[in-house]
């Protein structure tokens, strides 16, 4: 069985399959260079890796498996996200969802937003922020309860990072907490369940070789979702 | 006589030429298409307006009248403006130095920043922000006191608009403010100078078929700082 991806996104930041030409140094205008018939073509030597990237996209569109949905405030998450759970109630436990969006702890909410910008005459500034709603126990008790979710945790301190993990699953009572640190976010990450802690990293060869790390999650997850399918179902009978 | 240009810009923010690319609804992998040679080309819909453009860019990359460097910080913006404009400076009147990157009236300094992520279990969370030093000032007076300097004030009260840019102008002693309110920015800019008054915008006709507000801004500057070589020119025979 195959996933279809509903991908919900910060307005312009990085999108599957174009964020490998996104954000580059170089922009869009030089891959390409004017062909002999007229015409704007790629220039050859960046067709090898471009072209299984553009055939998975195109595939994508087609089949209509994957969903881009933007948004730009925390308050605009946070609805979204409750109108897609909604949604994917229907699905069960065939759902997953990948909370990997890294969503801020702090906003100002509208109402306490002035009106018009900030004059700087008077020095400094002091700001006064709320805490985000804690979305995730609403969405396990409620939204979702038959969904698995996957949320994450990134941290600087490494003392702190599996501590604060377990206390947010037993807080919110979801399937797995995948956490990692700043600094080594993009090759090492811990899977943290209720009985059990399994690292995954990239070796330095590897890394070296442009491997992602989301290479090993996903199908570690899928693995687990699967299971966790047949579980339930198991329960039901 | 032309121009060559060194562009300031925040990391991943919009450039020259690619820009009519960037942040679309579209990726860049939307504009493209497998082409029966086996190669990648632009679909043919998209070549009528990305032709020019793609002509222009490569003539300014070939002729290097089009120098890129991007800043994270705010303190990196200070000090790349100060080393770009003592590099500039041999050019005297000749330079012309357009502020319009928006950057930000408060920031953070690194010395008063937490070596650790902020935890959020204390609910909310309170800010206290520097004002960025006002650089225009050094700049006008010590750094490049021959160039042509043109700064821009954004507001959104109409009411404070004018006044201001007249109070930035006694100030910082440069030679033009470009001002204009968030809501009109795309289509109205007032031209302020110490003795002059000047207000630029867009019909509806021009607004409707994309004419952008830059397209006038530009050759009223280059006029404008056109006297200025003139008028140095004066005053040094």
């Amino acid at each position: 069985m195959g996933y279809a991806v509903i991908f919900m996104h910060r307005q312009f930041s990085l999108q599957p399959y174009s964020r490998h030409y996104s954000y580059s140094t170089n922009c869009f205008l030089d891959f390409v260079e004017l062909s002999n018939d007229g015409g704007i073509e790629v220039n050859s030597q960046y067709v090898p890796k471009m072209k299984p990237i553009l055939e998975r996209y195109q595939k994508a569109k087609q089949d209509g498996t994957l969903l881009l949905i933007n948004f730009v405030t925390v308050a605009d998450y946070l609805f979204l996200l409750r109108s897609v759970t909604q949604i994917m109630k229907i699905l069960k436990e065939r759902a997953m969802f990948y909370l990997a969006a890294a969503v801020s702890d702090f906003f100002i909410p509208s109402q306490k937003m002035v009106q018009h910008k900030i004059q700087s005459a008077e020095g400094g500034l002091t700001l006064t922020m709320d805490q985000v709603p804690k979305f995730l126990k609403p969405m396990v008790t409620n939204w979702v309860p038959e969904g698995f979710i996957v949320s994450f945790k990134l941290e600087t301190d490494p003392s702190l990072l599996v501590d604060k993990s377990r206390q947010a699953l037993t807080r919110y009572g979801h399937q797995i907490v995948i956490c990692n640190l700043l600094t080594t976010r993009k090759a090492e990450v811990t899977f943290i369940t209720k009985d059990s802690e399994l690292k995954i990293s990239l070796s330095k060869e590897e890394a070296n070789n442009g491997v992602e790390i989301e290479s090993k999650i996903i199908p570690e997850l899928v693995k687990r979702h699967d299971l966790w399918i047949k579980n339930t179902k198991k329960e039901q009978a």
